[in-house]
This record gives structure tokens, sequence and C-alpha cells, in this order.
């Protein structure tokens, strides 16, 4: 006498939550620097010290100014504060009336699909993806339909997106810099989806919206530059989050842009106000609107990752494994030694090697080894990674 | 090319934000201290300074020791010290794993709806009631059945709701502390509903849940207490925020209990925990969720509402209004000088009395007074309600 699929949703095993809580187990057994968790995307690098200043600050103020409803869209000022930063960075011209905030790229996420579709309707998502797509995509009574990134850089496949619309297509997910692959998506691609996505909207009398969740936007290296979707495509709606990029990932705080180039943006703004509203949401938390009201241009310190990045993508390329080089984000994306992601991860982690198959991605034949770590994590993990290579070669 | 009952929910008029919109307008034209803003349930108690100086002890902390993801079940930490609050309280041994931490009671209520619930089920609320029970459940597919509240003293009609119970009945919402009523059921009639309950589970051969919706359960007068649902009924879940016991309301903060004596406990855990996923809830803010492991047994506040209470209800009494003398929560019920509410308020509206009318709540003929304010207003008002009053004797 309850919901079978949430049920069943609640009890899904998932792949990286139960590495992680074997990892937590097992470095209680042999000692924490014997473990080389590689399992999850929690940011290594603390949040700048400009947030704890921030939080400290508000601290000081009369909790009444402090800790009481805002409106449901977010306060005015952490919303013009945002909208200014954008403004600078993308030479845009957005208002504070043109943010949502959220309690994350989750929520973001959620209330965007469930705002633009009906049930039915298709969401279109680029395989390797976060899991979570298809779970919000099919709470919304819509299907959730993988195009798979290009096989030999995944890449968009342009093409493939757009062979895959149809008349009951709501949206295109683009998720950049990208979780699990660490590629960037460059703008000569992101043209020719638009094109694509215009094309289809003639073709279909309906728009098709492309949602870019793009929490990573600022953790990119090399000088790369993101392109701003928004800038290709009219009809994009930007699902952001503050986790990565200010290390706040259990707070929750994140926004919703609408530009106004959207069609009948004012309407798919109040559709967004009405879909937080009926999932729950009331606003975002007071508190973290405040930091970020403060923090919002704060930059985010990516040397750390950057370092990483590096070291793993040397040492393991070294080793004779097959990877893709990040180019943002902070995950690298490995081939397996065999053609079960499953059973490699399994071999790997009796090297204690806590890495994710990619079958939690909707891929098969790779992992996703995650380098939020400590870098004596990387460092220390060189011998294991050569060791299960010798394994394989026999 | 949006959804179009999300649109119709983002642009639908709601008479307590316009109220509220408009009584920031008015005071900017007159002056704050010649409206009588009664609108808002924003409490006007600050949080207990025990709160602030959790933020500031938490701000001294490693950022990374405070800002990271949570189990999507709260730190148990916190939950653990829930628990212990909430067993000395009840008497009771509920554990950590019982509880689910929520971004407030919208959470933990839509949360619980869409976990228990098959579209095309039924829950039951007792008229007048908040508003938001019908979006969400509505939401999850289901169909909102209003039974109203007794008309003489608004406590609970068990024999209607009885009656109103089908085999297609997924739960029962009771609000106690009531808002808007202002009524606590006692243990009586809650002891009558949960025979009824039982009969009807019998009857029908299905579970059916009593949600109790409880932010209000701490803000009660006269040494009242509230009684413990749960031990009451044994298909109860508790759903809780701090947004009013602790003065809370924008940071959303709150749990869901499902006590071990719920029918399938743990699954109806799992599938709390699912909907959560399924509704883009990653985890409650983490920041909170520490504030709450130290805060968790801090005492509200209640002597400014007990004092408010106390003016008003005997201020407007004397005027001649006919209120029902509220038992706790902070609004004020108070019978209209004319049948259509809506009219009333908007006369009250010409006097500077910002009142809600209870079509709001679906009910007719009364409004809402929240006195969550500074005494002053309460002082201030008396004479415009006495001008209303007179207005209406002619």
């Amino acid at each position: 006498m309850y919901n079978q699929r949430m049920h069943a949703l609640g009890n899904e095993p998932s792949a990286i939550r139960e590495l992680f809580a074997y990892g937590l187990a097992r470095k209680a057994e042999i000692g924490s620097d014997k473990v080389f968790d590689f399992s999850l995307g929690n940011p290594s690098i603390p949040a700048p010290a400009a947030v704890g200043r921030a939080i400290a600050d508000i601290a000081e103020l009369p909790p009444q100014d402090v800790h009481g409803y805002t409106p449901a869209q977010g306060l005015p000022a952490a919303r013009d504060a945002i909208a200014r930063v954008l403004n600078r960075r993308h030479a845009t011209s957005y208002g504070p009336d043109d943010l949502y905030l959220t309690c994350g790229a989750a929520a973001s996420l959620s209330i965007c699909i469930a705002a633009l579709a009906n049930p039915g309707d298709e969401f279109i998502v680029i395989s390797p993806y976060f899991p979570e797509y298809r779970v919000w995509i099919e709470h919304a009574g819509c299907s959730c339909i993988e195009v798979p990134a290009r096989a030999d850089d995944f890449q968009l496949d342009v093409p493939a997106i757009a062979g895959a619309i149809t008349g009951r297509t709501a949206g295109v997910i683009v998720n950049s810099p990208n979780n699990p692959v660490g590629s960037v998506y460059p703008k000569g691609d992101l043209e020719a989806l638009a094109d694509e996505l215009r094309m289809a909207q003639k073709r279909t009398g309906r728009d098709v919206y492309l949602l870019a969740d793009e929490p990573y936007r600022e953790i990119v290296y090399d000088g790369l530059e993101v392109p701003w979707v928004p800038s290709i495509y009219e009809n994009t709606l930007v699902c952001y989050s503050y986790s990565k990029s200010l290390s706040l990932p259990g707070e929750r705080i994140g926004y919703i842009l609408v530009p106004p180039a959207v069609a009948c943006a004012r309407d798919v703004y109040a559709a967004i106000a009405g879909a937080g509203r009926a999932l729950g949401f009331v606003c975002a938390p007071a508190l973290l609107q405040r930091v970020i009201e403060r923090c919002a241009d704060e930059p985010s310190d990516v040397e750390a990752y950057r370092k990483n990045r590096n070291a793993l993508y040397a040492g393991l390329t070294a080793l004779g494994y097959e990877c893709v080089e990040p180019q943002g984000a902070f995950y690298l994306w490995v081939r397996a030694l065999e053609d079960d992601a499953e059973a490699f991860a399994l071999r790997a982690r009796a090297h204690e090697l806590l890495i994710v198959p990619s079958d939690s991605f909707g891929a098969k034949g790779w992992v996703r080894i995650g380098y939020c770590v400590a870098p004596e994590v990387i460092a220390g993990s060189m011998s294991a990674f050569a060791e299960l290579m010798a394994e394989y070669r026999g």
C-alpha cells in the first residue's frame, strides 16, 4: 500500500552509493591511506574563504532579517547579483526576473522537466549521462530517449540527435563540461545542434528546449572557454548549481535562467514557478541565498583539480590505459580492460581501487574515475592501477 | 509548449501573496505603522539565540566538514538528535533510521503523498485547510477529498471523515495545531478517528495512513498538550518542519517520521526515499542539518504569540466579532460580517486591515488573521476593526 515505482527507486541499488559505502567500511578496516576511493563527485577543494566569511557575517545579522520566507523565485538582491555576474561574463542583459533560484541542479532540472513537458512527451539525453535525468523525466510521465555520444571522442553526435527528434520531443539535455566524460562541447557543434533544433521546430511545429545543465561550467582546464549556450540557441534554459563551483553540494543552492529570448519566456517562467510549487519546493534556503548574493562572483579554484587531472591522465596513459582527456569537470573516463565494466570495476576493487562502471551512466565498457580527491590518492593508486593492468595482460 | 497545469499553478492568483504584495506597496505609500498586515505566517519571533550561535560555530569548522553532500535521508547525527528529543518528549523509542530529513513541511508532505499513493487514489483533507495540500495531491494524480470540520468549533467531524473513506483512500491529512483555525485536536477525537480508520482498513483491505502535519506542535497556549498521534494510530507518518518552532521558514529544514509500527514501515521509508529522489530533492541543506543536530531540543518561545492571541481575541470579541479562540498556532479565525468573505476582506482593506478570506482555505464566510506580528500592529488595528464593525452595523 505504497507507490511501487517510488519504492523501487528508493530501494534501487546505486553503484556509486554502494561503492562509497563499501569504501567507508574498507577504509575503517585497512586504513584510509590504503583505499583509493574515486567513487564520488563531492568536491575535494573546500568552499572559498569568502563563503565562510559571508556565513559568519550573516550570522551577525538580526535573525528575523535572515531566516524568513523569501519569495518563491528567490531574493531580488540575490537574483540581481547573479544577473550582473552573468551579464559581465557573457555580454548579456539578463534581469533578476529571468532567474529562479532553486535547491541545486537536481531541483533546477526536475522543475524544468515538469514545467515544460506533458505526459507522453520525450526528452533526449546524450549517453553516457547522469542517471537521475531518467528518474526526473519518467516521474513527469515522459520518455527518456538516449542518443549515444560519438564513439571516438564522446562529443555530441548532432545528426543522431537530429534523427531522434519527434513531434513529442520537449527538450534535449546537454551537460557540458560533462559528467561522467569530462568533455566540453565546442561552439561549432552547439551551432550545428541549434540549426537542427530550429529545423525540427519548423518541421514539428513545437518548441524544442535545450536544457543546459551546467554545474561544472567554471571547472575547465587549459584556458578553454565553455560556450554560452543561450547565445547559440534561443530556446535554452540554463540549469545551474553552486555545488561544484563553490564546493557547496550539501547546501542545495542553484538557479534556472530563462533568457527573454526563449519562446513564451514569461509563460515558461510561470510554469517553472508552478512546477516548483507542485513538487514541494517553497524557496531555496534563505541563508544560502544571502551567501550567493555576496559570493556570486567568487572565482572557482580549479588548480588542484588541474594537477589531479594531469597526474591521473598522464599516469594511466603511461600504464597503457585508454583515457578520454578531460577538458572540464573532475572525472576521467577510462576504457575497461574487459567488455563487462562491472566485472572490471570489481576486479579493480580487489586492488583497493574504487571506480564506477559505465553501466550506471547508460553506457557499456568504460569506468568513471572521480579525481576530486587528495593528490595522495592519485599518487598512491598508481601501483594498484599497474597491478590491475598486469593482471589483464597476464 | 509548456505544461498548462504548471503554468496555471505558477500564475494562479494567491490571495495571501497578493495581499502581502499590496501591503508592501501600501506601507511604502502611507507608512508601515498605518497598515495592519495580518496576511502572513512568517514568525515574528526571531530564531533562538542558540541557532545563531550554532551557525557561527559551524562557520568556524573546516568548510569540507560542513558543506559536502549528506546521505539523502540526512546526517546520522542530526537524525539521532531528533530521535532522542522525540523519545524523551513522547516516551517512544524511535531510532535515527525512522527519520528522513526534508526541505521543510512542504517537502515532507509532497514526498509522503508521492510515496504513498498511486494515480486515482484519494486523500482526505479537513476544510478549512492549507491550500497547497490540494496542489501536491493533484500533482500525484490523486483526488483531494474535502471533509468540513465541525461547523460549531472547527474540530474533527469523525463520522463525516469515516463516511468519506473509500477503497481508494490512501490517507487522511490532519493538521493540529491548525492553520488557519488555531484548533488543537483532542485525544478523544483522534482516538475515535483511529477506530474508524482501523475499521475502514478492515472493510477496504488497504492501509489508510494518517499524515500528521505538525509544524505548529510546539506553539500552543494555556498548557495544552498536543496528543502524539503515532501513539494513538499506528499508521501515522509525522510531517514536521522547524519553520515555526525555531522561526526558520526560509531555511527549509524538517523531517518525516516513519514509526516502526507503521504497516510495511521499511517499505514506506524506501518509497519516501524514492519519492525524494524523483521530486528532485538530494538532501536537506547540510548546514541547517548541523544546526538541528545542535538545536533540536531548543524550546520555542511562544510568550509573544500568547500575548498577541489574548489581545486580539479579547479585543475583537469585545467589538462584537465572532472568533474561534485559538488553542495553538498563530492565526485567529473570525466570521466575516457578510456572507462573501472576499468582499469583506476587501472592505477591511479600505481600513488598512490586511486579512485573508477563508475561500483560500476551502471554506466560506470567514477570515484568517495571522497574529505573528509586532504587538503594536494589534494595538493599532483595534480602532480600524471598530470602524469596520460600525460600517456593517450601519
